[in-house]
């Protein structure tokens, strides 16, 4: 525990960091709320302004017919994915391997909706075609998250896409957007959102990745599919008196960074340069199709640990608050572009990566 | 829908409200953080300062080892009965025919927990000991709610919930409060709230009734319960990266209002004999016990859509935006006294009543 106390601390005390948008304080939402009127009155249990313009502007801006905000991805994606179980009759899904939904709900699929889920494509790859068509059993919905978070935030081809919708429609399977960072990925593709939205029948969206917002999310699809989920979202216990402290945040930072993606992207992919170009370290995708990326250390966490932390020190430029574990002699974090990428100097960010070359070769197990 | 209007928009304009805290907008939000220190670190998906402050201070307060904060009391309690249930190993509960869980979320402890319920009571009064000794099934947990909030804000004697709460610790029954109300029944029992959650095995409190929050809720037990509890908020949707805007309004309101419960208290008990006096009108209970009530009118809701209106353009002051319908020729609203009350003129408000009680005369129904 010491070990991840002193990179915690190095990364707390460095006067840059090159991850995020800044700390997750109260500033985040005081700023949020700075310019609005105090006597707009709050939504009451998801009826009222607030809650109806926002879902009206992200349903226009998705191409949906209607959307629902959520408090949370994890509850908006298990009641998608129920309604399209219930609408079909079979209560089985098919997702990747490494989805939200399988690592990080407590098996809320399972234990709540008792929905079967079969894995796609294996941990290390996105799911192709193959894969869909080589299902032997019938689901009644896909899931494909966009980009793929747990391998470094991976996509397919586009191609790929249009033919797994065109696939999943003719065979009457339904298709579900994990869309988590699907504002991030927009640039890449080239495509507008409404464009990657009308390969699926509901996608989920969420406020407080790149948007950098509080919490919450927004689940759309046509308006049969968004009636049904509020019904859901109240079961679950979603169905706040007052949801406006996150939407008020969704819509002031949807509105600041929505149109700084393409900046994140291009920054990602010049800090995954640097860091291919050092001994023992690359990337993963080796180059980001996002503002986000997975660097791997061909080093024991422990050993990075204290590597990072002692450039830290040096160069006041924080690059992660963590290490995570892979084998025992190799660990990555992960990076997520956001508005303090940008604030460091150059210069200073050149001398990180001399400093993290130099130390990679140092260490004996490469 | 045009009567509706008609009181709703006369509420609107009146000078003064006779229940409640005031509108449910930002401003109460932006109160509640004006002075938190913008630096303050949100809480990330329950672990933080800011929560485990709270939840520590919220255990200490009802008498309970531990305690967890929840977005609803609805993802609260559906969590309570569940875990009750899994440790006896049957999926049966019992709490009374106008329950919050029976009645306003959808059915999500039979859908989503497959939990049987049994009606204890009938739908006018409270669960008495006899109904609990009564059962004929084994149940795994009896949820109360005290008060009994849809006939008005009813409580049994103190005696009976000790009487109940040994029977249901003699049988093996795990006992639950709805306190959605709690803090706002201390001064008629003339106990501490941990002297009466002393007498449950688990208990849920709101912080947007009597409290005047945003939302959320605390849900308090031993510590094997909280940290089951905390599996089940996950996989609810419920366990947010941030839900601090809540937790911050709910103790600032917490601390504003906790002390002045038994004024409104006794606000409640002056208001309902004034209705009482009136030709045609009763409040139930007709003394309240608690800062709310219900007043009955003999008289259709259309019929007091408009006597109501008229009194609130003719005094200034507005009693409810509501009315609904009991019978064809009953109705009725809910009262709820919060900060406004005081604040109306006493000779204003005598006028209130003496238009009521000369309008209810003038109707031919009674």
């Amino acid at each position: 525990m010491s070990e991840i106390n002193i990179l915690g601390e190095a990364y707390k005390n460095a006067k840059y960091k090159a991850t995020g948008h800044g700390p997750r304080n109260v500033q985040v939402l005081k700023d949020a709320l700075m310019e609005i009127d105090e006597e707009l009155e709050s939504e009451m249990y998801g009826k009222g302004k607030v809650i109806d313009d926002f879902q009206e502007k992200m349903a226009k801006y998705l191409g949906k017919e209607s959307s629902v905000f959520f408090p949370s991805g994890t509850m908006a994606q298990q009641i998608a994915l129920r309604i399209w179980c219930d609408q079909k009759g079979i209560k089985k899904v098919a997702y990747h391997p490494l989805s939200h939904l399988e690592i990080h709900e407590e098996d809320g699929l399972k234990k709540l909706h008792h929905i079967q889920t079969i894995l796609l494509a294996d941990k290390e790859r996105v799911i192709e075609l193959e894969d869909v068509m080589g299902l032997d059993e019938e689901i009644s919905c896909l899931l494909i998250e966009l980009p793929q978070r747990e391998i470094g935030g991976q996509l397919p081809d586009y191609k790929t896409l249009e033919d797994i919708s065109a696939y999943c429609k003719q065979k009457g399977i339904k298709l579900h957007l994990d869309g988590a960072r699907l504002f991030e990925i927009l640039q890449y593709y080239q495509k507008s959102a409404a464009e990657i939205c009308s390969l699926f029948d509901s996608v989920y969206v969420s406020f407080y990745k790149g948007i950098g917002g509080i919490a919450g999310a927004i689940l759309a699809g046509d308006k049969t599919f968004t009636v049904e989920s509020k019904i859901w979202k109240r079961r679950h216990g979603g169905d706040l008196i007052s949801l406006y402290p996150y939407i008020l945040s969704a819509d002031y930072y949807f509105e600041q960074r929505v149109g700084k993606m393409s900046q994140y992207y291009q920054e990602a992919k010049e800090f995954a340069r640097c860091f291919n170009q050092c001994h023992g370290v690359s990337t993963k995708p080796l180059e980001p199709v996002s503002n986000m990326f997975h660097v791997h250390f061909e080093a024991p966490k422990e050993e990075m640990e204290v590597i990072l932390a002692a450039i830290y020190e040096e160069t006041g430029i924080g690059l992660t608050s963590y290490v995570r574990e892979v084998t025992q002699t190799t660990s990555y974090y992960e990076v997520s572009i956001g508005d303090l990428y940008s604030q460091i100097p150059k210069e200073d960010l050149r001398k990180v990566f001399l400093l993290l070359d130099e130390k990679m070769k140092t260490i004996k197990i490469l």
